[in-house]
């Protein structure tokens, strides 16, 4: 019996098209952006099958948190990968087959995006499955999405004839089209490039050496030369950043003979932008996709979504709307495309909301600043159980800690102690100190920080076990 | 010498056209809709010249404070008159004539509304002086503006031969017409109802006599019953609610023989929704007007406002979005006069920012909850220099303090103590205590409350001499 594919799940990515839903602290893949789980989510349970082996997930050093605990929320497991530094799929991709060969030479893989939605997913699979002789016939077989419109967001292929199975042969790649060519490859047959492979770890390593014999050695330097992180198997920065930063269709997809190609109907999208997000989603009767505290009046075919402000929209159509805490998007929903733009502007300026969330997730929990000002800030922390902070002091900084929910376990220099509902801690300045919910119930506390200086840079971790602080 | 004009300043009202940022608990006329000032302080400022005496303001117990604190930030004084409950303009207008006449009978009263905008205060200062003559020959003088366009929002005055001076008869109130009528009016030479009077305070109670006998009865009731609250003059409830809620359109204007019209061209608006305050704002090239942390990206002819989260728009047109922290709306301009009926909806829904804004005005200062779960809450206080919070305690909660900016004096039960910045105060269930700031810049602190009822009525006030808690 033939072993089993080995999943590699891409899921290093911080999509801005989603802003301010998606942003680099917690991007798309990780949003519940349609129903209750995220498409990381979704693309582990996909894969959850007799088909398919234990995931290798391919990730970064900054969202590897907000991984494991999604993993965790689904009692999923996985061989995490940590990339050093965003160098595209191409060597990300290649460092996941050399893992999975190293395990097991003759493995095939299936590669997946993290922040795509497949709404058949027995579909997807009969896909993979009818894809699997031609991958064990050393070809590198895509995934096509039979057309369902003239899309000019996606690459398209032009499939050609029949190889093994129901594996076509690839004539060609085509960059994303105007919208006259779109009505011609639609006509012709051609399909969406979905951007997942189906392939021999070892094909893909050997092709991946003809065309960029220089990034295969990095990438082997770098994993010769990673190390374990804390069960995690991170690869070394210095070799990592000598592979070539090119994605997998230019490094070999579009240079390859092997390139094969199997049409699939599964309600696949890769949710580009809220446009297609609003397409994907539930709608009332006018054609309004809603999330969130939100109220219509005569609103036609909008996306309207809110985790912070109660939002009302009134006499409008067509139109984009998110609200959050501290950021509100309102774009014309034919124009979702140029939220990417609005994004980098932002950054240009400085804008912080077009990085980072004003509630931050960490392995023990997570944090919101709920206030702010001059030589202040409140943050409300929720500690999971069995959650532990690193042993740290500040230099610039006194806090005063209020439990509001659950038990604190505070250790502060050499005393520890045990610290219930409505009752108060004081951690002065320069002080050692450790908080850890020893309970059952999540913790809640108020922490109250006064001082010169606020940066979540000022934390001395006094033992370095604990990464995330 | 003839004696100067009384104005009344009518400051009661509460409109829900410009939601969210004006909701009863910080009406319009207070807002800083345009500029620095709200339009309150821009009415008390256009009317302190030698013409006027100072103003009689007719408001209610919930907006006294705002009122309050807004004239000393302009450093003005006014007598201050509380209506216990909205029974529409007439009543009150005739309580502000009787209040004026009780301290010289043969005054004239100016009854001008507090949420108008006047850009030429001169002008309008002009037809205040052009009126007098009509208004000391007992007409009931108002002011219509010289329509600038064919305008459905206003009602209209037809005006006839000219009385004393440059005072015409009104030959007929219109109400607010549809397109065709609008276009009409305007080409006969007719003028929009500004909703403000000029008459003596002598003939509006004669003339309200005649037609409502009982109306003058009530409000003569609820003036001699009414009583002095720290300062302000409260007529009593139970007359008041008697008097026929009626506006001073419907009770006197257009029932009277007297009334006269004065015409002038002095940049009036009452602002009546977002369309209109676009159309009063300053604009950019794309005709955008723009409040706080906005970025605009192809839009046109929008009014973008946010005192909240950062705002940014993309690629509309004749659009209103308005942020705060805790409520969104977006509109088309258009259509802004049924911003009415949203916040209406709201209301039936028992969502509370139709009513009540985040953060609350008192006498001593303000606070805002900047964070709340099951049980808790987190609110930031602003103590003003000198402001003092009554000596009260809670039932049903205990709170801890920490000061972050000023100092705080802070008395529970028998003791009283002085407390900097970054210095914590525990106020145990059931203590009596007071804050103070006997300081001389602004005195901030956070209040982590804790209990199983957090309600603003769970405080029992140990003084009664203190009104605002």
């Amino acid at each position: 019996m033939p072993s089993k594919i080995r999943p590699i799940i891409m899921c290093g990515g911080a999509g801005t098209m989603l802003w301010p839903t998606s942003r680099n602290s917690l991007p798309k893949q990780f949003a519940m952006l349609l129903g209750e789980r995220s498409t990381f989510q979704d693309t582990v349970l996909r894969l959850r099958h007799k088909l398919f082996d234990r995931p290798i997930i391919l990730t970064n050093h900054t969202h590897r948190v907000l991984a494991e605990k999604q993993l965790a929320e689904i009692s999923a497991s996985a061989d995490i990968v940590l990339e050093p530094e965003r160098r595209d799929s191409g060597p990300a991709i290649l460092a996941g087959c050399m893992v999975a060969a190293s395990q097991d030479a003759d493995t095939t893989v299936l590669v997946v995006a993290s922040d795509h939605v497949v709404t058949d997913p027995a579909a997807f699979r009969s896909a993979v499955a009818n894809g699997l002789s031609a991958a064990r016939a050393r070809r590198l077989v895509t995934f096509g999405i039979t057309a369902r419109h003239a899309c000019t967001e996606y690459g398209w292929i032009e499939p050609g004839v029949v190889l093994e199975g129901e594996a076509r042969r690839v004539e060609r790649f085509a960059e994303k089209p105007d919208g006259h060519r779109a009505a011609e490859y639609l006509l012709k047959g051609w399909l969406w490039n979905s951007g997942n492979f189906l392939f021999g770890a070892k094909t893909l390593i050997e092709e991946y050496r003809s065309f960029e014999p220089a990034t295969v050695k990095a990438v082997e330097a770098a994993l010769a030369n990673g190390r374990d992180e804390d069960g995690a198997f991170a690869l070394a920065l210095a070799d990592f950043v000598k592979a070539e930063k090119r994605s997998i269709d230019f490094a070999v997809m579009e240079r390859t003979e092997r390139a094969a190609v199997v049409a699939t109907s599964c309600g696949w999208s890769d949710v580009g932008n809220w446009d297609a997000l609003w397409a994907l989603s539930d709608h009332d009767g006018s054609g309004n996709a809603r999330r969130g505290n939100v109220e219509l009046f005569d609103a036609h075919n909008c996306l309207v979504s809110t985790d912070g402000p109660m939002t009302s929209v009134l006499g409008v159509e067509d139109l984009i709307v998110v609200a959050s805490r501290d950021a509100v998007l309102v774009a014309d929903r034919n124009r979702a495309a140029e939220v990417k733009q609005v994004v980098e502007l932002l950054r240009s300026k400085g804008c912080s909301q077009a990085e980072t969330h004003a509630s931050v997730q960490y392995a023990w929990g997570s944090y919101q600043i709920v206030d702010s000002g001059e030589g202040f800030q409140v943050k409300r922390l929720v500690v999971a159980p069995r959650g532990r902070l690193s042993l740290q002091k500040h230099r610039f900084r006194s806090e005063h800690w209020v439990v509001v929910r659950g038990t604190a376990t505070v250790t502060i220099d050499e005393t520890i102690g045990r610290f219930g509902r409505s009752e108060h801690i004081f951690i002065p300045l320069g002080a050692a100190h450790q908080l850890e919910n020893s309970g059952i119930e999540p913790l809640e506390l108020i922490s109250v920080q006064n001082g010169s200086y606020l940066g979540e840079d000022d934390v001395i971790r006094v033992d370095a076990a604990q990464h995330w602080v």
